[in-house]
């Protein structure tokens, strides 16, 4: 058994203390400075307020004042953060890490150096770390389809865990494995994580679909939905996810296996990405769709801004034609250039074709 | 301007008389036997009662006993039948044929001859046609996500055409494709072929997620549902459809794109096969799942049906392993030799793993 330490405890952080828990793990959840409410809610009534359940027995909560004392001697530790605590997870925990820990993140997000070059996060974090430190432990990162109510339900659910170093992923995966968290290891971290974040980006785009009947009316009397766009556009960001991953020499299949397409259905199944797109389809600017989600974290928004970056530099270095990704560059256009939404559809599905 | 006979006044085969009637071809509906009241409702009042929607201006109906004069003079035949229709097809309109006549088809489903080898459906209806037309005319099929009720409303479409004989194949297109109506030609007929009958298999399996969470109890307090295992499933059916298109030489990409994953999208959003998975997966057996949708065409059990005589075949001839394709195996296992339910998550995810 061992003493792992949950630090972010938002719904997807927390929600690993179920099947770590059930392995019989020492289990310690600290808080962000955002978390300052669940936290107290956890210690006065062992009750996560945002994830609306009981915790497991045994878990232990922490302010992020106590992070010291609640990273004191484990052998693992979550980053439960979102894309925007990246760096100042890195940079609290630093202080604290010994020499073999395992790190695993939930976080899923993308980012770009000054070059333009694509940052997977468990990079952005080491960056973060004190250089003595950097290689004495192993960074690893969660991917494919997970909502966190579902897991803390002990529903099932298939994930991959991704790390560049084989021992410490095949750790990661059996001290989180359980009847109902199926855990893939890949030592493909690079792919797993562009996975998690284009899919992101992806499903603004399908997202879309339904604002742009709302817009038209919405639903008429035969029933017609706007499924058949949205659907076009899954195939599009499927077969463009596939594209990246051949680009950046990852494992192409996993765009059309669990990380790729399997994440990007269940983010296409509601929450925060589908409203946005949903808002900007019925005819919201970006700007309007953000106010009236005010408060609420858009990885997909980010990851669409990452990739206004990183896909000139991919062109200029001939990786990519200009023609190709047209669903990205679309998303671009609509998010970070702020022009009208214009689907392409027509320059859609280059594969096939004579 | 061609002249085009639909046969089969079902949802789909109706539907495309929408983007021909708005390319300003002449149309003719012939019902099948089947459709003898649809008809007698287009001839009286010009609205189709399934679709729930006024015919098209200028579309003509005709009864089935009239499809000598329907067929008389046309330049390209929709074949509008189901999969169960598709060789009553072929004998009704092979003695009218003429040589260098178009057949296009909407059916969705796969068949396999007396040796256990996939036959797709566009053979199968040609096997029916009087040898001495069988070469002259061009035979061609509809693949991509495209519900029949948006289509008929005009909502944003996008489909692939397949033929064999490329020039047939751009005809085709350019005679359908409409600024709703987005069409890819490709000769790669198999591949798309394939994929409009494996996600119809495919999505009940899918479907079977939300009747377990029904059995289990349904949506708990904390408003988790079973998305997760739905999306697991997706993911490994799309998988899946990549390695038969492989073992079949067709254009492995199909699945990853829009008629693979995409088209397997838009069924999941609704319809009979995620209704029967539905179902199956609340703990009815096929049997009483089929009673309970007496009447309703299950296409996707029919695939699994040609599957379960495909797969030993394909073992036999060293193209597949014993365990590859759990989940179809699973779907096999379930409808086809009635086990109950055992959707082997740990053996998905092959293309994952160390």
């Amino acid at each position: 058994m061992a003493k792992i330490a949950i630090v972010g405890a938002g719904l997807m952080g927390t929600a690993t203390a179920w099947p770590l828990a059930d392995n019989n793990h020492t289990i310690r959840l600290v808080g962000t400075h955002l978390d300052a409410e669940a936290i107290k809610s956890c210690k006065e009534k062992h009750f996560h307020p945002r994830l609306r359940r009981k915790l497991p027995q045994g878990v232990e909560p922490f302010y992020v004042e106590e992070i010291a004392r609640a990273l004191d001697g484990v052998d693992i530790i979550v980053s439960g953060v979102n894309s925007w605590g990246v760096h100042w997870i890195g940079k609290t925990i630093g202080p604290h890490l010994k020499p073999g820990q395992l790190i695993i993140a939930v976080t899923k997000g993308l980012e770009t150096d000054e070059s333009g070059e694509l940052v997977i996060l468990p990079d952005a974090l080491a960056s973060e770390l004190p250089e003595a430190i950097r290689d004495r432990v192993s960074l690893a990162a969660i991917g494919g389809p997970c909502i966190a109510s579902e897991l803390a339900g002990r529903h099932q659910t298939c994930v991959a865990f991704g790390s560049r170093d084989p021992d410490a992923v095949k750790l990661l995966s059996s001290a989180f494995r359980t009847p109902y968290y199926h855990v893939r290891p890949t030592t493909d971290l690079l792919g797993l994580e562009l996975c998690a974040a284009l899919k992101n980006a992806y499903t603004l785009g399908v997202g879309l679909a339904s604002g742009i009947l709302e817009k038209s009316g919405g639903v008429d009397e035969a029933e017609a939905y706007m499924h058949n766009m949205a659907a076009a556009t899954f195939g599009q960001a499927t077969a463009e996810m596939e594209r990246l991953l051949e680009i950046k020499g990852a494992t192409r299949s996993f765009a059309y296996s669990l990380p790729g397409c399997g994440d990007m259905y269940v983010t296409c199944m509601g929450g925060r990405t589908v409203r946005l797109g949903k808002l900007i389809g019925s005819g919201r600017t970006y700007e309007e769709a953000r106010n009236i989600m005010a408060g609420e974290t858009l990885e997909s928004v980010a990851i669409i801004g990452t990739m206004s970056r990183a896909l000139p530099r991919m062109v200029e270095r001939g990786l990519i034609e200009r023609d190709e990704l047209p669903l990205m560059r679309a998303l671009i256009d609509l998010i970070v250039l702020k022009k009208p939404i214009d689907l392409p559809l027509d320059a859609f599905f280059s594969n096939i074709g004579m």
